[in-house]
């Protein structure tokens, strides 16, 4: 029981999965004993970084209290996002980049949050502070988080201190960064062998707003109609999915990582909320939505205005 | 509708205007344009600190909106010890020691807490992240809020990093660290000029608990009998505060700060909450507690399990 668990979110994006192994190592520097794990098998896009930088997949698991009385929070803080059993073992700490929101402690915790466009750029600093050195191969997922996150810096949400962190952590990975990042994104766009159901579940995160559960998944391409040219398959599987998990409202954003823009298909009673908050009219339950790609930034805020 | 609001919790203490006031200054240095205000007029042992270094006492507000659209919170989240129109302004950032509980934001935020015996030592870590220098009635303010909240560390919420701070902040400000502290704390207990309403009151805050709406208020003094023999006056204004603020439960916490114990003095229906969290029998609604003056880590938490 004295092993500390450190991990993201569920759904684990490459921030989820690279902080936790790089806060992880920074912690086990400093003289805790903890292992990095993940609360969902890595995607394409993270599997891709793993592999480039020989690094093992952190072991999923499904609850925490059986093995461990302690954990660690990277890249999330809302309960609902996190692992089961959250509320039966002690946060020690938490380094994030989101809103705070459904989360508690009983106890007085570390809590590092910053308003930067991915957690790897707060464990990088946190490295420095505590003058520990960062190994290649954990510069290289720090990084690929990085680049994962601000979608190459074109993001709303990156900062110029993400960008800084990149160009350091590309130099300690020992890789071109451009060449890199798009690489390791064009790997995460492979869609076409996946159900709706997988692709529903690729990057999605549930938010509490007003009364309503909100359901809001994303998924990168390179090509739009890709995506929507399967709009009735993901329309019954986004219909499915409400019914099994009780979400009012299903916000589906696809992001063309390229134009940097996203289409919307939304499902359920609350799209009245939907055209409010983005100032449109959905067509076919669809909207495109010029320079949006960040879920955090320009979709979160925005509808949770509207129910408030 | 420029200027930021920075301030800490509601019967502000040394530490919620201290480290509002070193925090301002702080981001005034960064380039920010804030002003450290406070919920609540100071105690007699923060007007002591006040006027031995010379600042001004922060000018008392009870709402921010009609003034700011931003605020910055030290020494506090949770939204009932913060002030009355928290949702309805941004929060910008939050330093703090406390656990995190009743506390939510629409957009991502600079969040820094850590389990340390006072915010001003937090503040201290950042004034050097920043390399920026500490006036000496600065240093003298952030100085008197840890000898505050450690109790002159002998709390058990006193760190190595507290009594370090404390000794750096010493220099600083050019005092004599112990009999500083202890006039400091002494010019606190000055009770016998005070009602029961406004010792109630001195330094109190609610915590939700379960489906309970608890009130804790703390009382330093250097003779526990001072207090105690004006129980029946102290049972009345409890009783006329639970019914005014619909709380289920009141605990008054009388703690002698030269022998290091508290005495106990409850109303209300959830008395055998108090007595499990304890593990003690109260008498004439009372009980003495070896060796704890944290509400913070001996009190709260321990409620807290109670209820849940």
């Amino acid at each position: 029981m004295s092993k500390i668990l450190v991990f993201g979110h569920q759904n684990p994006d490459t921030d989820a999965i690279g902080a936790a192994i790089a806060f992880s190592h920074l912690q086990n520097q400093l003289g805790k004993d903890t292992e990095a794990v993940a609360l969902g098998e890595p995607s394409e896009e993270t599997q891709y970084a793993l592999d480039y930088f020989k690094l093992a997949a952190p072991r999923v698991v499904a609850s925490a209290k059986d093995e461990a009385a302690q954990v660690m929070l990277v890249d999330h803080n809302e309960f609902q996002q996190s692992i089961s059993d959250i509320a039966d073992v002690e946060i020690l700490s938490v380094v994030d980049h989101h809103r705070i929101a459904n989360f508690e402690t009983a106890n007085p915790l570390y809590y590092r949050a910053e308003p930067v466009g991915c957690t790897s750029t707060i464990v990088l600093k946190m490295y420095k502070e505590n003058q520990v050195a960062i190994p290649k191969e954990i510069a290289g997922i720090m990084l690929s988080a990085i680049i994962s996150d601000t979608l190459l810096f074109k993001s709303p949400t990156c900062t110029p201190e993400d960008v800084a962190a990149a160009k350091e952590l590309a130099e300690l990975a020992e890789v071109e960064l451009e060449a890199y990042g798009l690489d390791m994104l064009k790997a995460g766009t492979n869609l076409s062998d996946k159900t709706a159901a997988v692709l529903l579940d690729l990057d999605a995160k549930s938010f509490p707003m007003g009364e309503a559960n909100v359901r809001i998944a994303q998924i990168n391409t390179v090509d739009l109609n890709e995506v929507m040219d399967r709009q009735a398959e993901l329309e019954q599987a986004m219909a499915e999915e409400m019914t099994k998990n009780g979400y009012d409202l299903f916000v589906l954003v696809v992001t063309n990582i390229l134009d940097s823009d996203s289409e919307l298909l939304v499902a359920g009673n609350a799209i009245d909320k939907v055209e409010e908050a983005f100032q449109t009219k959905l067509t076919n339950n669809r909207a495109l939505l010029k320079g949006v790609v960040s879920r955090k930034k320009q979709v979160v805020p925005q509808l949770t205005a509207a129910f408030n």
